[in-house]
């Protein structure tokens, strides 16, 4: 909104599911199959704790939660994943995620006033590329590590295809008829409509349908995040806000494109929404802000914690009052009906 | 695109129009009143020349372009806005439009390794207000300069309203009936139908419907700046790639919220298009270059390079390919019709 008028606008869908995939809300097209990026990062973290390795390597709350991050590159990320690696006996150089400068501006700035280059370890999804490599640890038996891991991205490597069978168990989803893309960070990404992603979380967050080892797991992913919910995303990011707020009665996760991924343990559902456009800081995080305020029973500070991301005033370089970015009533209204 | 499917999708409208109001294409609604926000900028910096204060403080191509810009604030840039205040003898404490890190991550970090924090200087639009403040000077009579330009982002300051008086004349909306919000840079954006912009930049590249004033100073404007690209924007930047490449047959100048227009001299159209979620890098931009490659006669060479604006592949951090970004034929087949 910008001198009363709407100045821009985003369209999406949001699915809203329980554990026995019952729809409970269906706003849009929640059929389509989309890809789900990186808002699924705890679905293909459950082999590293159902495999057994993040036991057998001592992998602590911290390093089980940036598993399944999409964190800034801050010092407090990179150091745990290279602690993590260190436990498989391996270091950045093992990484197939690819080099990036971390996405928050501020955190460029400062990795360039101190002199340092980024490193794979930057990566957004160098946490869960981490994870990989310590189920490569797990599985390469014998084998030398470094020759087993190497190509772990590749759909065919059996590290992809253990967190692809954890995908295809929670979603529910054949993946063998799914469309596949490669991923920023270049692992497959399927597309999987938003109804299954819906019960994926629902699942993750009940236990639910799901394996008794991956059951197990999702509670262990859950918990860690919730007592370091820094290291899935970082400062100023919604993710680690929310839960920082709220606790464990949310686990979301946001993915590229929009794709926001929640679990809703009390209610025993599971979220998921895509915005058509792709624009996450604006849209999708706004539309999971409003969802989770209006399907959770917050106390007064909670919702208006909630409530200021979802209906925000917008300053210009001067900090005038330029206009606000607020969820409609086209998205509330049934939220509220879901309640 | 991504593994085959459309990943994500943005939409909007496209007005071209001629000289004499006539609609050539319109794409969506092209009567709803929007901010044009940047995209004006030519527009607004009428008064500069028409005013005769470049003449009388001797403001050259490069100050004159760069009053028309939303620059990266690359040292090129804030040089030629603080030769230019100079030369009214004011200094940065005189902006009004706020501090800005640049935009660009890279100008970001450049400045971050080189310890130098922002200031009004950098803002993308301080050219623009430079310009502005040379107006105030030329209006400013015997009047201390300082005390006269104190508020001239305000609607009510003399300056303001020659802006806004030179807007209405060009795009020929009444701005009494329209809203108004401010913008970025704290100056007011009036709401304006795509289809009167359009016909704005056809006046602009073409004189007619303007005064004789107007007129010249569309064209003394436009000249600075197919001389000086690199000023209305800067490294690695549409407006500046396109006009650098294809020269004074485009002007075009790229708006916040994904607003776009441009003057088709040759053709004697101006275009304005609005995407409705405000995404400029991948939408407008896509949407300007497939619109400029359909109406202009473009040799091999520069409707190879304008095709590598609206159609491009995506890659990721390792550098793999992973998607394509592209114009549909909901846009493009319009165009050809238009042509």
């Amino acid at each position: 909104m910008r001198g009363g008028l709407c100045e821009s606008a985003h369209r999406g869908a949001v699915a809203v599911c329980d554990a026995d995939g019952a729809l409970v809300l269906a706003l849009g097209d929640v059929e389509r199959p989309i890809f789900p990026r990186s808002a699924v990062k705890v679905l293909q973290a459950l082999p590293l704790v159902e495999s057994g390795a993040a036991d057998q390597l001592g992998l602590g709350d911290e390093e089980i939660a940036i598993a399944c991050a999409s964190h800034n590159g801050e010092p407090r990320h990179t150091a745990v994943v290279e602690r993590m690696l260190a436990r498989a006996g391996l270091d950045l150089g093992a990484l197939e995620c690819g080099t990036q400068w971390p996405t928050r501006e501020a955190v460029q700035r400062q990795m360039a006033a101190a002199g340092i280059q980024p490193d794979a370890l930057n990566n957004n999804c160098s946490g869960k590329h981490a994870g990989f490599l310590c189920v490569a640890c797990r599985m390469s038996g014998g084998v030398d590590l470094r020759r087993y891991a190497k190509g772990y991205v590749g759909a065919e490597h059996p590290v992809m295809r253990a967190v692809a069978a954890a995908l295809q168990a929670a979603t529910g989803f054949d993946l063998s008829r799914a469309s596949r893309g490669t991923d920023g960070c270049s692992i497959p990404t399927y597309a999987i409509p938003l109804r299954h992603l819906a019960l994926a979380f629902a699942r993750v967050g009940t236990g639910v349908g799901l394996s008794a080892g991956h059951a197990a797991a999702a509670k262990r992913l859950r918990s860690a995040v919730a007592r370091h919910p820094f290291m899935v995303g970082g400062t100023d990011r919604f993710d680690t806000r929310v839960m920082e707020t709220v606790g464990e009665r949310v686990f979301c996760k946001v993915g590229a494109e929009a794709v926001f991924c929640a679990a809703l343990p009390e209610r025993g559902l599971g979220v998921a929404i895509k915005i058509d456009d792709g624009n996450n800081a604006r849209a999708a995080e706004v539309a999971m802000a409003a969802t989770i305020e209006a399907l959770l029973d917050l106390d007064d500070a909670d919702a208006t914690f909630m409530r200021g991301l979802s209906d925000l005033t917008l300053r210009n370089w001067n900090g005038i009052e330029v206009g606000a970015l607020r969820a409609t009533d086209a998205l509330r209204d049934p939220l509220r009906g879901a309640r």
